[in-house]
């Protein structure tokens, strides 16, 4: 995605891959170097063979980042420094706390004195998190008693020297997404989208989230101030918990292009992977408006084993105005893995949510 | 274009391309045969290791892609066939007169007496063109009297074979274009829009034409009709000229996608290059329809020689929402070369086109 919008503007790209990739992106140019992320060498070399790198993912080390910058010369955003204050959910938290951005209760948590403290403290069920990661709902556990918190805090690896967080768990009415592109230039934050998830994955995105305008903007409002708090430059996602009470709590952040803004490509005036590109690239960035009042985004989940991957019964999707069908081309279905997607465009938020779900409900994949 | 089209449904590309060829599309997918269209061999083996085949010229000999199709087992679209209806612009014309298509007036022309009896039953002004291999007004000819009109015969090679056609020159109010996609799933009709030209080459699209939708309709049902005659599967462009007394005449046609309709890319639901693969691929085409009830595109011409080709002053045009850059790649820019264009959406078309205007103007590529 962020590809073709580099493309779009003449900019060739090249990508670096771990050698047992099989990314859709490395059919997407002729510049792929296969190494892994234990090879400075190797890493230093790319970054020297282009003109500005970017990430796809957070799970580099950012010491590893920081060496690979300084030592080609080609800056790389988000920046390690921003990685350093994100690449561990406590340091992160710590990160936007301090800006004043309310999260979710944590806390560190060691050993079984720990997971009974945390439980009274904030009541069961809750959640354990390894610190470093986790995505999706990997390396996430929901707890209910002590018996299968210890469970889990092994599982995790908490016996084993990984630092675990526990989170309380929050009574949220929805839960909600922002994206913001960050460069010198400035500033652009995306509406305020609901997601909807089922065990722990996003099924659907809906834009503008159906709630108050007031904390639409406030939600904005913390998501500009939680990038600006960690100095990033590019696209940041947030997921926020709404509470009962109408509070706002930010839950997650990721410093790339984010499933939650995935129906950006159509809804918006420039999608998130167009604002991606400029911001790391020092252009002006664009528009965030919605091109539609309604826009609902249906993730095509995975149905069945097998290799390569096929879509079924997706015609309906494409003799329909404003939807737009994304099959994303990995080459392995698996059973709930996000294997594309499908976002259209309407009026009015549930009639278009209404119809997507219906034009998404045969797809096999 | 096309390729980023392909890339969204998961679909891979490979690119057969001339051994002296550096074109942008080779910097998006590692899959590249550099070869010659007179290497039947390399095609057939390019061939055989694609689902399907589509081409971006038509330029190539009809009786070379059916052996190349015929050879390799590979569909090709558009089809040999088609293409033996229109790669010479007299037969093309007769396929096209004889379904019932109004053309401008033309005749073959072979020595001196053919010049003059043209001019005197047309009248001065007319065009002289080779029968294959122009485009944007290379191998075009605008002659004045006998004087040029033979030296331009000789240039376009009339004096050594070469199959030259008269055309009339049509006292056009407006230049119009159409866009159609057929595939056995049916046939999708893009608006009727309107190409400004200046010296043979395209500078502006605006779409709808600001003419009597009676027109517009005129227009679209000769650009179905045109593609019905040749039996086209994929995209094709038509070209017309609305006369003075509102009759429409078709000028040229490409079968691919075109110039005339990089708008659609924002302009509408579903772009050209969109209907192109799922033409070709043969999935339900795509709705046409337009996005925002005015659009104008700018083609962002070359300035100036330099290479690589870069380009300057288009800060402000990534700042207005509804605008939308493209800069092609491209590694040499060339006064008057088609760098890049700009599309710019809107509510109104006189004022689309002025904003338009407003922002390209002081592009240096």
């Amino acid at each position: 995605m962020s590809s073709c919008e580099a493309f779009d503007l003449g900019i060739q790209i090249a990508v670096f891959a771990t050698a047992k990739d099989t990314e859709p992106v490395e059919f997407m140019t002729p510049h792929v170097t296969r190494s892994s992320f234990d090879n400075l060498e190797d890493m230093v070399a790319f970054a020297k063979s282009c003109d500005v790198v970017t990430l796809e993912n957070e799970f580099i080390d950012s010491d590893l980042l920081m060496k690979m910058r300084d030592q080609s010369g080609t800056p790389l955003y988000p920046s390690p420094e921003t990685f350093k204050l994100i690449e561990n959910k406590k340091i992160e938290k710590g990160s936007f706390e301090n800006a004043g951005i309310p999260v979710t209760p944590y806390a560190v948590v060691v050993n079984k004195e720990d997971l009974a403290a945390f439980g009274e403290k904030h009541g069961w069920p809750y959640l354990l998190k390894s610190s470093k990661g986790g995505y999706d709902g990997y390396g996430n556990e929901t707890v209910t008693d002590m018996d299968n918190a210890f469970k889990a805090f092994e599982s995790l690896g908490g016996t084993q020297g990984r630092e675990i967080l526990a989170e309380a768990f929050v009574n949220f009415r929805k839960e909600l997404a922002v994206q913001v592109a960050r460069n010198d230039h400035g500033t652009m934050v995306y509406p305020c989208c609901e997601t909807i998830q089922e065990n722990h994955i996003c099924v659907a995105v809906l834009s503008p989230a159906a709630i108050d305008p007031k904390l639409q903007k406030k939600a904005q409002e913390l998501a500009i101030a939680a990038t600006e708090a960690i100095d990033g430059k590019g696209i940041y996602a947030y997921e926020f918990f709404l509470t009962e009470d109408n509070e706002i709590l930010l839950n997650e952040s990721a410093p790339r292009p984010h499933n939650s803004g995935h129906y950006t490509i159509e809804g918006c005036a420039t999608s998130q992977f167009g604002n991606h590109v400029r911001a790391v690239l020092d252009l002006p960035l664009g528009s965030t408006e919605l091109r539609k009042p309604a826009v609902a985004l249906i993730n095509l989940l995975g149905t069945k084993h097998r290799r390569p991957a096929q879509i079924d019964h997706y015609e309906e999707i494409m003799k329909t105005p404003d939807a737009h069908l994304h099959f994303y081309g990995k080459l392995q279905s698996k059973i709930g893995r996000k294997m594309g997607h499908m976002t259209l465009l309407g009026e009015d938020l549930d009639e278009t949510y209404e119809l997507a779900q219906k034009l998404t409900k045969n797809i096999e994949i």
